[in-house]
């Protein structure tokens, strides 16, 4: 196996990293789209959620499709968490995932065909542990490295968590922690090394299935979900306050943060991410003064980060309960409040 | 509108083609892939076909993913071109298409938002052509522009086209001409411009969607489809023959080439898909003395080519007819012959 460190074939810093939300939806509402089939339920339209196709009564399809370049250096893992950061959205829809196709491009020429047998082989275990099948996919030559999945799931067309159904009164869970941003900008430049930021790898490389964990009457008591990727907590939960035209408000100092991520932030290790997602959700928050330098964590783009669940309150302490087995960080980080000047509020 | 010329845009000559199939063989054998469900009816296993995975007695959805580098200038004939590509696999296999996701990476700095809106809305305007919905998809910063969907349909489970069921005596049809890869390997040399060669784009941006010109019997007498892509005339007939145990004889003279292309390939107008194609095929094939070096033709990398379809010798006369004024270049081109020595003869 070669120890050729990933991390360190991708030239560019901003170089394959996610199109910002603004300047997407800008290029977006410049298309002339067609009305879409009466079977498309959700609409994917911001080209970043998952979309919801009713086949039959009972039977949806939950579609999505990521890919990105290395953030870790081992191949292996690298395949395992960017099948995990693709089949996050399926599991973010409470979706069961059935198949997944790749997206490979590679320097054919330059990059050991080992590396890639130990991508695909991360992303197939990843995908049976998932309970779903590898069908296929296509790959390039290309001068860096790339992987992901299109993933199909299904779902029952009753049973959908969108984004826009948070109500009043809820608790706001995440059960996950939050700063693989800046962990994994630390580890591109070779501040630290994989087992350094062990807690952050094994994170991403976990897979967000809790449907198997909770009972049909606690899953209907989750009236909102999302998982937290490239916005960040800020971007992602301003997007669902908005689509719930609701006021999320958190307990800064309860969130849950990476051991080492406020220091990777306060040394400077940024992604071009930190300042569009700020720029993104700033006039829409409010935040208290304590908090000071520490917003950043708010800003910090997640790869394959944790499920954002709205609850009913009566429910969320037991939620919690069975998730911990599986995601021993999971708690309740807010509350939903009726609408106000802003649609996040960070105490 | 930028006067920007795409092709140019593409810094190497093989960057982001297609890996060959032997390559990708050996890379895929390495994988310890683990065993499909039952659903899954026909496998993508060398990364390249469609995939068939059963929802219902009825319902079964066929799956296929396809991207890559811009083979024309018009951003929004390039758009069209990927689109028609992706959905082309769907075809192939008897499905009809219904979800569409997009795959696309772009320098955000030094390409014009303008060029991307165009290739979006190419593509918009051929899925709802095939009537499918757009319903997402993922975009990347790049150093390079590449484009291309993810797409779903539908299809019986009983009335599957795979390419292993060929049958002695029946004819073999070509409803698209070929040649398309060396006349934009002179598009890129900028030996010629778009203009003179409209015949490749406009056949490159043509659907394959033979559905709906033919009758349910007329489908029923299709006992085998491919699309023509990446390997080519040789390598896609080479695959179904061998999966269908049988022998393919063409005659060479009837094949289908757009005007140029012969002359294209005697200028040199080669891609490395020309040399790996040969590899792949040249110990399967008997070739006439007469063809001589025209055999490149053969071995020419398609893009968005036509299907190629194994029908009932009763029925193929008929079947072309109906075909003729959307595909005006459709027409028997061989036979299925019982294997003898090789997979392919070219007379």
């Amino acid at each position: 196996m070669s120890q050729i460190k990933l991390t360190q074939t991708v030239q560019k810093g901003g170089c394959a990293a996610k199109v910002a939300a603004a300047e997407l939806r800008s290029i977006l509402s410049q298309v002339k789209f067609p009305m879409a089939h009466k079977e498309l339920l959700i609409d994917g339209s911001n080209m970043d959620d998952a979309a919801i196709y009713q086949v039959t009564s009972e039977i949806a399809l939950v579609q999505t499709l990521d890919f990105f370049t290395p953030i870790v250096d081992d191949p292996f893992l690298f395949g395992q968490i960017a099948a995990a950061n693709s089949l996050s959205d399926i599991y973010a829809m409470g979706g069961t995932p059935k198949t997944a196709m790749a997206i490979l491009a590679f320097p054919l020429m330059s990059l050991d065909k080992e590396v890639i047998v130990e991508v695909l082989q991360g992303a197939s275990d990843k995908v049976a542990e998932a309970k779903a099948n590898f069908v296929g996919g296509h790959s390039i030559d290309d001068d860096t490295l790339k992987f992901g999945l299109s993933v199909t799931g299904f779902i029952h067309p009753g049973k959908i968590w969108s984004n826009d159904r948070a109500c009043v009164g809820d608790h706001i869970l995440l059960i996950k922690p939050i700063g693989t941003g800046t962990a994994t900008a630390a580890l591109k430049r070779q501040e630290v090394n994989e087992n350094e930021i062990k807690d952050v790898i094994q994170s991403m490389a976990q897979l967000n299935n809790i449907n198997d964990l909770l009972t049909n009457e606690d899953l209907q008591e989750i009236h909102a979900a999302t998982d937290l990727t490239g916005f960040g907590l800020a971007g992602h939960s301003y997007q669902m306050a908005k689509a719930s035209h609701v006021q999320i408000q958190f307990e800064f100092d309860e969130l849950p943060v990476f051991s080492d991520s406020f220091t990777f932030l306060q040394k400077g290790f940024l992604t071009k991410a930190h300042r569009t997602n700020k720029e993104y959700t700033k006039n829409h928050m409010e935040l208290a003064s304590h908090i000071g330098e520490k917003e950043l964590i708010l800003f910090d783009p997640q790869t394959s980060g944790g499920l954002l669940l709205s609850v009913h309150p009566s429910r969320s302490a037991n939620i919690i309960d069975k998730l911990k087995p599986r995601f021993p960080n999971a708690k309740k980080i807010g509350v939903v409040n009726s609408l106000g000047d802003k649609f996040l509020k960070f105490e």
